[in-house]
């Protein structure tokens, strides 16, 4: 029998607010029984402004990415990271229409993949039974999707070349990060198992990571950057946009955590959220001043691109589980985050990695750190179901996106040429110049 | 086999008529009713908040604007160009204080101009038959005025005298604007006649093309940029400032449409201001996606700028109904909002208008188009009415911005001297260079 | 005829007092009796997603003050005035977890210091008698607390070294801060008298002025800032970037000031916090052009970082008391303050206080200012009273301040070598550049 897509859809979307509220811990829940609750429609307008608000950020978070990127590039590749970042956020957006919601939200229930079916946009004809506006979700969702393709740009900058890492996006937006949601968010088999991941340190970071680890070990380093066995530096052109990119990200993750509580409209989901805002700011403070501390002593010198890359080292720490921590434990994951985000910049160095902006160790390992660090405090996390979870997703993603870089660079080719690497791509792409008064040319 | 670069494009260009396609027009609308109801407190928070947060995101559109003008102009002329734009912000908000308020919403219901009264504020003595704070509707308003006077600055930049263009800003946001608006917005003539324009696609974005259209025929282009009839390219200083800016629109936006609901506290107007949020992040996306294939198909390579404004033509366009349509008609209206910028460019050089950072093709003419469109998704609106207002305000704005441009002309002076063009307007009218470390002298 | 540019100046400086003639202190608050009130649970979760939205663009304040510096700053110092203000924010909420929280709000009522206690979070165990989450309100004071921190990084830039400023920061953020605040918002003495600082004027701004005052006497002018008794300008590198810092922090004071009202969820709170709103921008309003009337006055040309800090002078007078004035005052006060600014500039330079940012007149000056006049638009607060507290926390600060600074210098030190500030300390404390390929070397 085949159940009508909506009725699935209601099902569903009744479940995943069951499964958020099922980590709440016993915190604070005995004052807050005989209090007046809001009516049903104020429930539903929180929870939709919930969405709304977060999804607004976290579609901010676009910018944040392209500036530090673009932060972190040479001039002579500024103007096709920008370009890249505001493309890939447009195309997300598409996939998701196209097959992305669809693959996440009508996998069957424990299952590993849904029937493919195009065009499919929210759906909000029975709104009440569902507890919010479908389109507020579709929205957040859309956002989280683009996320984890603004992860892969930074690490492949200054040497992919434009449309073939389209097609990438398209494909990681489309398929890979919507197949792999699905068995957690979706209801499909991770969830079933018990697996935990808030607000996606897995799903959409270790996601973006893994694919953009593919793509830098089948693109390759930079012309330059590893010559005799030594780690040539590449500095960034404007510390300062990255800074502001980094500002950026930090103000998009209240969104990206906090809406994951997926609802606000009773004191229960209120509370959480706030905690959620607080997590999620100190993860991010610690990750900070870990980094810094860590590079004044290794280095003697304190690195603002490790600093910044510790501040979202934290935050992507604290991504796979915001609600449950006490402040001094989000420090903590926040803190070791900061210290990852520090260490691993040498070893992918010593496999040849160019990762051009740090994402690798920020998004794909502190992504692992925060979801193996959940059963700390949630004790309804098995760090046994966690580590499957990281191991699966990791595979899956890894190698499909492995397989897509190495169809893409035999077929259309993915790799700008040496000369025009040398050039610039935004010469040799866009025909114009990031900054054509003030570079050194 | 290597895949050629313009069939990929191709491709994906063909991707989007199969979006419009999708069009399925059955908009759900029946089982919202009989649901518990909101108190009447609550929605009125409801839809204050709403106002207000939406207020401060449009108000952060001014910052921007900044962002993408500073980032296309020469960075002689940077500085100057910060300066007008918050400069205008300011001003608009003291002309609405002023006038300009009191202009939109006192206009006799189906009239045509308000009595004139100065000093009109918000006035919450009697908030619950309102049912939101005159305040907070108050600081809507402001800010979309704001805007209107911030599409003026981009185009007529590099050239035009500062305290002029203060006048004109003055006259525009408290008079010009306020008169036209209320026609609409404040229940008179056009609103009377069936004229439908959501959240101003006419009445915001055009009205501020028009203005600007105005002013650069009346200033003439830049030096340097129509010689011996050709069209000498002036590229802008920073394109990812310009990027940071089209990325903090986009982001404002969702207040600018979303806002215009005007209403959040039922469930219906909740799941509106969902759908007003998906459709116009759509529509900007399809806007990013059209404006990149066709520039690739063009001129064989990808152009950032015509990008970026590809994103604000596609939000324009949606801009005169972000609530009706489904997701596949917004990605239509968006796509052809950002084929409009591409091939209105070089049809402005045609006509030597000087619009430095094409603000005409993307407020004027998707205003326009998104206005014409609105009833392939809204059977209330008639073809033949929205043609009626589209004529009217574009005659009127044009034509009262044209006496305002040609007053100052011939009084005070618009245009800086051929000298001071060439040395650029910060050392001239500020004394002082935006980055005096950096440009080449 | 031609109009001089100083008539056309002189007829928009005439605004200003007609504005402040227009003041029309008859407030209307009668009619929102016998409401129906929006449910307990309801008015729960208004007041704690305005903590948690206010807090939101409080947090970003920082990359505006970011923003800000690092355009006001030479490039050689840019990479290490970023890192000073995202290392500030993240010490700052480390302090005011381990100490901060617990002085300010435990104070005993009428009492001048609370017990030391560390380790004190927020408390979400009873919510439904505090009235709001208490992790949103955690969240708000942290944010608060690190701008006053930010104040102080600014008039400190290019001369002072790393870690000793992090250790300032740390002790002000920690333990000065908190216990003045306490005086006001944790119902000490202060406030038993009556004092009214709505959201901190003197509380934030003043005590970040002073604080920065402090240091800026212990550590000197920059080399070549004041040079056979005359006074040498130094400008900022990218004063773009500061724009786009001044209008993140217009952004944010929405939250700062808007936040304040600490509840939403009635009729009266939110109309309130509408208020707050319009106000707060109309003070910036006017404080910029208040700030580029009197530059074109005075300098024949409009200062674009005059200006800049106009708008925030603007915004500081009006934090003190956001919400009794109507918009006529609004503008009065925030004018005044744009003149403070102007003014106060040549001042510091008399006594050679080298300010880099100008963030004394704003935040200091202005913030006394915005105190004083309270009593204007408020019945209930006494000039007397005010001048107390402004007096008080004055004194306070500073002299803690200065006795931290002092102990800094003659322990550790605290100012960059003469060698290494004309190298600049990106060199020095980071062993970088901030744009490499940029800047003139």
């Amino acid at each position: 029998m085949k159940i009508s897509k909506k009725k699935m859809v209601l099902l569903l979307l009744g479940v995943i607010p069951a499964i958020a509220m099922s980590v709440v811990p016993a915190f604070a829940q005995g004052a807050v029984t005989e209090v007046p609750v809001a009516s049903d429609t104020s429930i539903f307008v929180f929870n939709t402004l919930l969405f709304l608000i977060s999804g607004m950020v976290v579609m901010f978070m676009a910018a944040g990415f392209s500036m530090l990127e673009v932060g972190l590039v040479r001039s002579k590749n500024a103007a096709t990271i920008c370009l890249k970042n505001i493309a890939l956020y447009s195309i997300a957006g598409i996939m998701v229409y196209l097959f992305g919601y669809n693959l996440v939200y009508t996998v069957p229930p424990g299952g590993v993949i849904a029937p493919l079916d195009m065009f499919w946009g929210a759906d909000d004809s029975a709104p009440f039974e569902i507890g919010y506006s479908s389109h507020s979700d579709w929205f957040f969702q859309m956002v989280f999707v683009a996320t984890a393709a603004s992860i892969v740009s930074g690490t492949l900058a200054e040497r992919i070349k434009l449309w073939p890492f389209m097609i990438f996006v398209a494909i990681l937006t489309g398929f890979i990060y919507p197949i792999q949601a699905s068995w957690e968010w979706g209801a499909g088999w991770l969830d079933a198992l018990g697996f935990s991941d808030f607000a996606g340190s897995t799903l959409v970071h270790s996601t973006g990571g893994w694919a953009a680890l593919a793509g830098a070990i089948v693109l390759g380093p930079r012309v330059g950057k590893y010559v005799n066995g030594r780690v040539a530096p590449i500095p960034g052109s404007s510390l300062p946009m990255a800074t502001l990119g980094t500002f950026i990200l930090w103000l998009g993750w209240f969104g990206f955590n906090g809406g994951s509580q997926l609802a606000l409209g009773t004191i229960e989901d209120s509370i959480s959220v706030a905690r959620i805002f607080v997590n999620t700011n100190m993860a991010a403070c610690a990750g900070v001043v870990a980094a810094m501390a860590l590079t004044q002593v290794l280095y003697k010198k304190v690195d603002l691109t490790i600093v910044l890359n510790g501040a979202i080292g934290g935050l992507v720490s604290i991504t796979a589980e915001p609600l449950t921590p006490v402040i001094g434990q989000a420090l903590f994951i926040g803190a070791v985050g900061g210290a990852i985000v520090t260490l691993a910049v040498p070893v992918l160095d010593r496999f040849k990695i160019d990762d051009v902006v740090g994402a690798i160790p920020a998004h794909l390992l502190c992504g692992i750190w925060g979801t193996l660090i959940v059963p700390l405090t949630n004790p309804d996390a098995k760090i046994f179901v966690q580590a499957i979870g990281v191991l699966a997703i990791g595979i899956f993603v890894f190698v499909m996106s492995l397989l897509c870089w190495l169809a893409l660079k035999y077929t259309v080719g993915i790799r700008a040429s040496e000369e025009d690497e040398r050039l610039g791509l935004d010469k040799v792409e866009l025909g114009l110049e990031a900054y054509p008064e003030f570079a050194k040319s």
